[in-house]
């Protein structure tokens, strides 16, 4: 876009790849996809991605973000359509924001590179929507990795929510490093939110092996989330709605406040 | 799924559109609007979708929701293979919620229809990837529609979000009957937050007469914002990385709390 003449327009596209299978795959996505001279990413999600002649791979360690984006840059400066690929929406506790900590801190060139975001369905949506329309209001998303904030702000971030009775969705809640964070998130909510709430564990949403286990506040078995999990704690207004036999209940939160109590 | 073997197997399924064209409408939404016998909608989401021999298009006025719900259902019941159509996703301040407070409130054997949600795109994902990350970071949406709530439970969360430093995305900002809301929600921010923090009106992200308009909290004009708009508020941490020439800045949030101060 503002390529200089004396050099190829370069072109940075961070690519939503939505979760699991390619049914949430979005038509931009798969033209920027197929349209790229060079794809960057994590290796499983460039696994997923059918081979294409000529289009060059190049795939990076999951830790290692601020160099997949650096690599990334480099190419596109030196006039490559470079698509990053990422899971769910790479605006949401992924790819995109690495990118543009990569431009604010790299070549002055860099910040005049044409760079576009593609947005995907970000795990929370694919988990809500399994299960009913737990996020059917007010919400809001947190991430439990404190590798990159201090517990501190977590914890405030989890009071205020629950005290203003926001729906939570919480992402990364658990890693072999940490395993402790989503406990810990479990029991200062519990000390502000009725043990009945309900709590969704969504995990691998759209893959083969996809699982969603529903219980409450008071029973929720923190054990059971790991880095392929998403958990949505409910506001006090979250309702089940019984079926018969053995089918889960639907979840989900009225669009009105306080009319069902 | 649960149909008894006395009537034909109906089903309900919630479809996402995503906001704007149909760039950002999924194959499996596009899947579940090809197959349905019945597509039931708000009018001007129903003119988005071709035209399919043999299948039945019910349109409905914006304001009733629960009306379309009901009626969606009885097709259903009645063996009928319906789509509820919905703009971006139908489980964020969409159709999703709506459906199953009707399912609650509804007839006994609606519960164990077949009934699935298809997520998409939402209007704050959108926004957000036209300029740069802006919800790279914990944020909070929150609707400023009082015709569902209390003002003070808005204000309320307003409050918590602001002083736990929360990216914040604010849906029906204004409307023609409550075009004070956003401003009562700037009011409510700038006691909490510096004057200087990014403010983005995203209008019609998608569609033809797509306008973002990045602005600060100190600067910010409520009456910018209309029924077709969102608004996302930035955290303390979120950046603006200049470009060259006449180049609307990136707008982000690090990925990594308090390291940028």
């Amino acid at each position: 876009m503002s390529a200089g003449p004396s050099r190829a327009a370069g072109r940075l596209v961070v690519v939503g790849l939505g979760p699991g299978d390619d049914a949430w795959l979005t038509p931009e996505a798969a033209r920027e996809l197929a349209t790229a001279s060079d794809v960057v990413g994590y290796g499983p999600y460039l696994d997923r991605l059918p081979e294409r002649a000529g289009q060059q791979r190049h795939a990076s360690d999951n830790r290692a973000e601020l160099d997949r984006a650096r690599e990334a840059l480099r190419l596109a400066a030196s006039g490559r359509q470079v698509a990053v690929v990422s899971g769910g929406d790479p605006g949401v506790f992924a790819m995109a924001a690495a990118v543009f900590e990569a431009v604010e801190d790299g070549e002055a060139s860099w910040r005049d590179l044409d760079i576009a975001v593609v947005p995907g369905i970000t795990a929370m949506q694919a988990a809500a929507a399994r299960i009913g329309a737990p996020l059917g209001h007010d919400f809001c998303a947190i991430s439990l990795s404190d590798n990159l904030k201090p517990w501190a702000i977590v914890e405030k971030r989890l009071i205020a929510a629950a005290e203003a009775d926001f729906v939570i969705a919480l992402y990364n809640p658990a890693s072999k490093a940490r395993p402790d964070r989503i406990r810990d998130a479990f029991a200062c909510l519990k000390l502000r939110r009725s043990g009945a709430t309900p709590v969704i564990f969504a995990r691998a949403i759209g893959r083969h092996d996809e699982h969603i286990h529903l219980t409450s506040l008071e029973t929720a078995d923190a054990s059971l989330a790991d880095m392929a999990t998403l958990v949505i704690i409910g506001s006090s207004e979250t309702r089940l709605i019984a079926r018969r036999g053995a089918e889960r209940p639907f979840v989900y939160t009225p669009r009105s406040y306080g009319a069902r109590r």
